[in-house]
């Protein structure tokens, strides 16, 4: 059977697959499908999550650039991520505290069940505590600072809307340690052109330092994918490169993506996206 | 009506538009249609080989990055490319000549047409000498040599089949200048993992520099799309910056996804990719 991902009005993928499991949990519908060219794809609400084969380049552009910039990041909020994938990228530095917050228990259930590479024993891990709960709510109400803050969120409809709201940000920056930093993703630089400067333009008014960054990842069509990070001291576009270099060495990372120089060459922007925003 | 890219057998694109011109060929199916998202959208035997949306990546990082690096690049030659993207951004440099050599007569005369945004006038200016041929039996008689050699050739199925083989950039090789540069598109690097190495090989075992370049392309799924790029002088990886910066200026592009830094940025490679290679 052949899967069809309607993320858009007039332009869908679709991918040869079997449906292995499908739950409408109290949030959204949940899909995993097996297929040969993705492996297993988890979809929610209808649009493609994550897949086997290519999760690697989200987790690791949403993780290791910033991670490794931060002077010392010991304490890090990540917001969704239920399939675990950012907490498993997260584990691989010297951290002393990972908290993960997410809505939809099942989406843990099922991703630890159906699509286990993908958190690979994460939510065991001693360092992680795990917390089901909205992530808006929860930024709202911490008293707890982080040093670095993750938000794993889907396309700002339905159920994470609030997550791309000018509230929502202020939360997050009162989360943050003094030289804290955020990332989220901000959609397909050329299907959702509006999505990365609008959110530019609410970090900015928040944080000292926005910086754009951009990965190509099969899974979210359109081009290059984006994400938005606000810091409050570290600027990563500036950083030596060595110092980066010798992290990602020390660590032995084992990236299938990042590395020292994508670091550095992922805040480059062709000028069709730099136009959006300056 | 929705018109689908079959090019995998178990992913495929559905693009929701109407279609406009229909014919066959002698040498293949070639359809164009009115979309919203993508605006016209040019098939050829079921694969999308270009659209209005977003023709401006392939052809701009398949032209910019050569004629910038090459010192004086004063004759160019395109193989394939009927529909007048390449030759346009070719033009805008200080070359004396360009010959394109273009198997399907059709491909230039429906793409005037129904595409006069792609080729921009382009087959009308005084150095351009179009030539209705084989574009390997050209490179292969070819007594005339060139500085830049730009091959726009579909993937490796049918008739460009023989554009991939060692016999033909050999044939490249010798139709090239002392300093001459050469560039060809080697497929997805996700879902065509086999098409880059597999240049990449034939490549460095014919031209001393061999460098492989990558750009996002919505049109094109499947993550990083890929260029390879041989050369009997000129590393433009290594090649000054202020030297690209100062001649883009002077030139004025106006380019909507190159630029200076994009230039350099282009051939900083994921791990993914460069495991493939070295």
């Amino acid at each position: 059977m052949w899967a069809y991902e309607k993320l858009y009005p007039d332009i869908e993928t679709g991918i040869e697959g079997e449906l292995l499991f499908e739950k409408k949990t109290p949030y959204q519908d949940l899909k995993i499908y097996q297929t040969s060219i993705l492996g297993r794809v988890l979809f929610l609400d209808g649009t493609i999550q994550t897949t086997e084969k290519d999760e690697f380049i989200y987790h690791e552009m949403l993780t290791h650039p910033l991670l490794l910039a931060h002077p010392n990041p010991e304490k890090v909020l990540i917001i969704g991520a239920g399939d675990g994938g950012v907490l498993r990228e997260v584990l691989k530095h010297d951290i002393k505290k990972a908290v993960l917050v997410e809505i939809d228990e099942d989406v843990i259930t099922f991703s630890k069940k159906y699509l286990p590479s993908i958190c690979a024993g994460a939510f065991e891990d001693k360092r992680v505590e795990t917390i089901i709960d909205d992530g808006a709510k929860f930024a709202a109400e911490s008293k707890e600072k982080f040093d670095v803050i993750i938000v794993d969120s889907p396309d700002p409809v339905g159920v994470a809307k609030v997550l791309f709201s000018i509230k929502f940000y202020k939360d997050i920056y009162n989360c943050l340690t003094e030289d804290g930093m955020m990332i989220r993703q901000t959609g397909s630089t050329m299907f959702q052109p509006r999505e990365l400067p609008e959110n530019y333009t609410i970090v900015k008014n928040i944080f000292p330092i926005v910086i754009p960054q951009i990965a190509a990842i099969p899974t979210y069509v359109g081009g290059f994918f984006s994400f938005i990070i606000g810091s409050k001291k570290v600027n990563f576009k500036t950083i030596a490169y060595n110092i980066i270099e010798e992290k990602y060495n020390k660590l032995n990372l084992n990236t299938k993506y990042y590395n020292p120089d994508i670091h550095f060459a992922g805040v480059i922007l062709p000028n069709y996206i730099k136009k959006g925003l300056y």
